[in-house]
């Protein structure tokens, strides 16, 4: 160390943490949380949420408190944060391939429950192979392609047989379906969102009942985002759902009138007032993702983010409503939360205003 | 740990490492460090390239012995890893805000040679304070905006104003100019770009000509990136140019046929073969950014890259002319390298397709 490393003192004011710095407001997720669980309580299906959208164990655990039955993931590398901070019950809602992958993957069941989606009959062998060799086993779910046009098998027949190859492979237990209505997810008009879901739910529960027929148990059909969490949660045969952003929210899925609110923002500095209405602040791309849109400046009137470089964002300010000087910090809504926390090495958790907590995002960057 | 840590064996194929991984064909990146050099050595300019691009100490030191007379970066966190690996010289070519940064700075100007931009006066009045409260000195330059519309003075009085501050202020050195022509360097057309280059270029260093004239040394003036490089770095006056996105390169970049090679690519595993004429592959806007288009595969005939989603690539086949299998890996190059170096731990440095080393990429999310 060369120079001091800066810690922002517990208790301190919002104004003390240094910029750019992930913020977020504890009582705005606390109520998302309770909101979510007060949903999954009248609900037959269950709450399994995404461990893509903050990373962080600490929140997995709180959202496993208030009544979820498990975590999902996209990527090993997460589960295997999961497993060493003790979560129990870990879908990964993706295809393990390659045989690194699965190896690691047959250890990390033996410390936990693991579920993993196949959609073809090779990776089914070869998952088989490897939970007998590491003396392991693992709950399989066939993923169904309900729309997305990603992954997944087609029709109810190629369920069927999967299910079927799954059923008898040493080390395999066949558990169900996995379909992700992503094509509906970000539908802002209610009316044709939930046209889209019934569609694609129809579709995954048929499947489900299909394989039931063949007198194959298909306990777990999973599916859901955010945007569709209460439609595809009281859709007759779904049994979990995933959703992610619900308990930190962006500015994309603000526009669905959604019953959470925006939880997270990032704090930046102005760093120059380089002429009357222009700003510059000290996030760029680095700091926040542009995919949907660029970020919104929260809490003034008359000024607006209008452009990211990597390390600068631009601001225009109407310069007869407000000013900005150099130093003075401002906050941005994420457009999309997910990708966001991805650059982010820590949380800095407040309440009214007040520093309470930082949470290091391990599993920022698990991309293998 | 509760699954084996794969590392992949120096001197293992490329097929050997888990993905998704970033690679750096190493004789190709030292191509570009030979043909910036050799440029350089015909240039009255210097060469200090930028860190924002790698954020890789050992790749910075490569630059330095090829020639390059010290680092740029654009974050105190940067400039702080890169003096605690062995870094003499570095220019923060950004305005450092706030007390809390302004401390650090104060504290790591005794460990380094350091340069900092400046664009207004209270921030030099705080950085004289600081670095006669800790004892040390840093080296100033003012920014000028040369056309980009975001950091900087932009008459030539207000530089001499400034100028003349910085030089009267006690632990400050006046010591030049800085400005970036950001809005040439992508600009395809070689004659359009030199004529953006060259307005640019021209009130950069009539402005220190004013100054100057004034009797203040000017002694640098920084500007340049990679597609303006030759232009900037020859044009009478210039001094340094911070080019960075050379040593790697990407798919933007390689529209200005400029000398150098693309040395990055992103492995990936193909997850998923759903139907004919598509495939799945492991990588997604986690591990690709995607501002600058969306990147290319390579090394295949027939396929194309048509979306990504959070950590799913989607590639469309041609099936009359290839045909893609799961657990088969694909390379693809970047559209952005340094948004896309951003995303990852490490580099996996490799020649004639074995592994020769693998680099932490140490800089990586440093945002303050």
């Amino acid at each position: 160390m060369f120079s001091k490393r800066y810690t922002p003192p517990l208790g301190c004011k919002k104004g003390q943490i240094d910029t750019p710095a992930l913020l977020i407001d504890l009582d705005a997720m606390e109520f998302n949380l309770r909101a979510m669980a007060e949903f999954f309580e009248e609900s037959t299906a269950r709450l399994r949420p995404h461990f893509k959208t903050h990373k962080t164990p600490v929140i997995a655990h709180q959202q496993l408190e208030a009544g979820a039955i498990g975590i999902t993931c996209a990527k090993l590398s997460e589960a295997e944060v999961l497993v060493a901070s003790g979560v129990k019950d870990i879908l990964i809602a993706n295809q393990i391939v390659g045989s690194i992958k699965i190896s690691r993957l047959a250890d990390l069941a033996h410390h936990t429950r693991l579920i993993v989606a196949v959609d073809q009959e090779d990776n089914i062998r070869q998952l088989s192979a490897s939970m007998q060799e590491a003396g392991s086993a693992i709950r399989v779910l066939v993923e169904v392609d309900v729309g997305l046009g990603r992954c997944g098998v087609h029709t109810n027949e190629e369920a069927l047989h999967l299910a079927g190859i799954v059923s008898t492979s040493p080390g395999l237990e066949f558990s169900g379906l996995l379909g992700y209505e992503g094509q509906a997810v970000f539908i802002v008009d209610r009316a044709e969102r939930v046209e889209a879901v019934e569609k694609a739910m129809g579709k995954l529960v048929e499947a489900a009942n299909w394989i039931r027929k063949a007198d194959l148990p298909c306990e777990i059909v999973s599916a859901g985002g955010t945007g569709t969490y209460d439609i595809t949660g009281r859709f007759p045969g779904v049994t979990e759902v995933e959703a992610g952003s619900y308990v930190l929210m962006d500015t994309r899925y603000r526009q669905l009138d959604l019953p959470f609110r925006c939880a997270l923002t990032l704090l930046a500095t102005v760093i120059s007032v380089p002429m009357p209405g222009r700003a510059v602040i000290d996030a760029g791309k680095k700091a926040l993702s542009v995919e949907h849109g660029l970020p919104e400046v929260v809490g003034f009137e008359g000024i607006r983010l209008v452009n990211l470089h990597e390390e600068h964002g631009l601001i225009e300010v109407e310069p007869q409503r407000t000013e900005l000087v150099p130093g003075q910090k401002i906050e941005l809504l994420p457009s999309h939360v997910c990708t966001t926390v991805n650059l982010h090495d820590q949380f800095y958790a407040l309440r009214e205003g007040r520093l309470e907590a930082m949470w290091p995002i391990e599993g920022r960057g698990k991309l293998q």
